[in-house]
């Protein structure tokens, strides 16, 4: 493959490559079995290989590009943060830090006033956790079946897919419970009110035979990201909550994936009013631009650590050049209306566009999202449902998707597809124009799945 | 205290103050018992606060800047890569990655050619456990007392040092040994070669206790950065690299502190001619100006990973923005001779200046260190080497070590203490006349540590 290519590549491209394959470990591959594309450029929502092909962005890179590639002005502010100054010890105070701290616990609901910086999604569910324990003096925490909440050996641990399998065992007193699904629901419910009360009597039932005195924490991503796209049913959230104040347990929102515009608000618990007692957040907080992430503490918790020292930390807890952009990614969400924009298309685009491809495509089973996150589950038989591919299918298990997925690239649309399902999830600065245009893309790619169709 | 100072503060640092105190979370405090200093600025070895003063920085923040403050350079390729792409998906290639990766493969001894990215040392940690695990197929790793190895569920379970006992219980399967410590030996050894023919006894005696087949790793600080500057004896590392050899167990050389200059090497490695399985690196090897870090991978473990697929990964695995700031921070290091002038700042002016304080001043029990990296190890009496403040002391009991620190602050350095110990780690670029200039600082506050001599 790296042979023919080369042929036409630049030679820029070729040695990228030759660097790329000889020398870089990539994550959750098999390393000869892998041939990563050099990207060369990228501007708003769109990006270009080294061949000068432009892909229109639905993943977002990992969901992480909520702003899109290179704003000017977000670029601009790391400039000038690096030319000013670039790192400080967590133990200082520092403009950038205490600034990015501030606008984020504003936005934050409830008395969420605190933020303890991380540089990413995984170190800020690590450091959650930490917290509940230490605040509670409870060791168990229940996390969701489908949930991903990062890599570490307690994140992984957390999570409730086939990642977390090859490192088992790992930290201790994780306890799994199964959230709301209504396309595939785990309690036989018929309706999305059904699932909410299942899902909840399930929840119940799980902390009764736990023991709910034992229970730290409960995690969960608030519309679950790569696992599905999976809207809570309206009630279930404040039904935890509810749960959670019963039992003196800690509501741990995960919106490293939700959070930040990408469900068309600050933090996606705003659409059901809810207000965790910790919410986790990375991405879409300054759109990857420069490693960040974080946890945002209510005042009971961070009261915990007031005459008692919290005892976790990283050397670049609340980075100045992460921090500063930050503070640069809120105020240009503010001034855009990036927010609103991003609620927007998804109540009048994007929903409505693949709403059309369901009646058109039969191997759409189900449409699912909110804002700027949203998942078409791909099925062989709308009936029982059978997925187009198996769960966690590999190789040529996996082939449907892998041709679906080649379909779009081939022409101009980078898909995200996970399992059976393809998400629809660009920058939320896309606008209404390029979004029905990549909508159109995947209308022709469907056709692929629907070949497999074999449902009546 | 913030009162008094408010009133010939700045409006800006008052400003600071107040959202730092009201919205930052700090690591490792508690957060009613601090008082972060704001900083304004900084360049090559000082900072500023917002009074103007300045501190010359003994401590590298947290021994990351190695190449000083605000590097014009290092600034500028920061800015240049902002422009260009900030943010890329570690399932790409993309130059700025894949120049870092094959930079580091080529400074990095033996066949640790491959570079797996991460954010920063505990993630590095992490990742380096995984692979020793999936590669062995065992499941134990060794660990020493006196460590630290960062703050995730897996890192703070390699930890030695009490930053782990309010996450316990952890991962699972970490078992701890005592590593060479001269001046205080476990194994009542009187020479540096007794030191460590017995420190690598106790190994293998514990190897053979746990059953050496189960042992997936052993991981160490090539020089123990936090916990004491612990410089191993001649030989002790290539004992332990020919046990694991014996026994097929992967070597994981910890070299977030010690690499990229601070010990006078690329690797501190180097030093010994040891060639580990694995090395993790971070702080260094950008000065921190953009959060990295990353594992050097064996050509035979990333071989086990070819075919089969790695099970880690973070969002940001080798972004752009900071994998272009570790191409520029070595080739700036080359330019320079950065590596060449922490070799010799250690032999020619640091090492000789602090014997020199070990002569006139009754309270150093201890000097030790290489290139940039030294302690002063402070007694209250040299024959009995009874600590100037007990192990991991608090309150009162540490106050000595906090006069200690506030004498040289006051004077405009900023000491790096732990424990009984002032480390002298300045940035790698410190001249010899800024070296020389803190350790008459450090002349005069160790008067206040004199006063609680009581030995003879
Ligand atoms: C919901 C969720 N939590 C946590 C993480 C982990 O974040 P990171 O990769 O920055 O460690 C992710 C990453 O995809 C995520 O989607
Ligand atoms: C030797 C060593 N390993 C690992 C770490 C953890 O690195 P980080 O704070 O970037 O997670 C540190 C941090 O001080 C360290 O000194």
């Amino acid at each position: 493959m790296t042979d023919t290519l080369s042929t036409v590549e630049s030679v820029d491209a070729q040695r990228i490559r030759r660097d790329d394959r000889a020398h870089v470990f990539h994550s959750w591959s098999a390393q000869g079995q892998i041939d990563p594309l050099p990207i060369a450029s990228a501007s708003g929502s769109y990006f270009w290989d080294y061949e000068g092909k432009r892909y229109l962005d639905f993943s977002s890179q990992l969901v992480n590009v909520n702003i899109g590639y290179q704003h000017p002005k977000l670029v601009a502010a790391i400039q000038e943060q690096a030319g000013k100054l670039t790192t400080v010890a967590p133990s200082f105070a520092n403009d950038a830090r205490a600034e990015a701290a501030r606008l984020i616990a504003e936005l934050a609901p409830g008395d969420l006033d605190t933020v303890f910086f991380t540089n990413g999604g995984a170190e800020a569910n690590e450091n959650a956790i930490r917290m509940a324990r230490l605040h509670t003096g409870r060791h168990k925490v229940l996390a969701a079946y489908r949930s991903y909440h990062g890599a570490t050996a307690g994140a992984i641990a957390l999570t409730g897919d086939p990642r977390r399998w090859p490192s088992e065992p790992g930290m201790s007193g994780v306890v799994r419970y199964w959230g709301p699904y209504p396309y595939r629901s785990a309690f036989h419910a018929e309706s999305q009110q059904q699932e909410c009360e299942r899902a909840l009597e399930h929840l119940r039932s799980t902390l009764a035979v736990e023991g709910p005195q034992t229970v730290a924490a409960i995690i969960l991503e608030t519309v679950v990201g790569t696992n599905g796209v999976l809207v809570p049913p309206d009630g279930y959230l404040r039904g935890v909550r509810e749960l959670c104040d019963e039992f003196g347990i800690i509501l741990i929102a995960d919106e490293v994936m939700a959070g930040f515009g990408r469900c068309g608000e600050w933090f996606a618990v705003d659409h059901w009013n809810i207000t965790p007692d910790l919410i986790t957040f990375a991405k879409g907080v300054n759109s990857g631009y420069v490693p960040l992430g974080g946890v945002i503490i209510s005042r009971a918790i961070a009261g915990t650590f007031q005459d008692r020292p919290f005892p976790g930390g990283l050397t670049y807890s609340g980075h100045p050049l992460a921090c500063a952009s930050a503070v640069a990614s809120i105020g240009i969400f503010r001034e855009e209306g990036i927010i609103e924009h991003a609620r927007d298309l998804g109540a009048n685009v994007i929903g409505p566009a693949l709403a059309d491809l369901a009646r058109r495509h039969p191997s759409v089973g189900d449409v699912r999202g909110l804002g700027v996150m949203w998942a078409m589950e791909l099925v062989r038989d709308r009936d029982t449902r059978e997925p187009l591919v198996p769960f966690n299918a590999a190789g040529a298990d996996a082939a449907p998707m892998g041709e679906f997925a080649a379909a779009c690239k081939q022409r101009g649309l980078w898909p995200f597809t996970h399992f059976n399902r393809t998400h629809v999830v660009p920058p939320c600065t896309t606008s209404a124009e390029e979004v029905l245009a990549g909508i159109e893309i995947l209308d022709t790619a469907l056709d692929v799945a629907d070949r497999y169709y074999t449902g009546g």
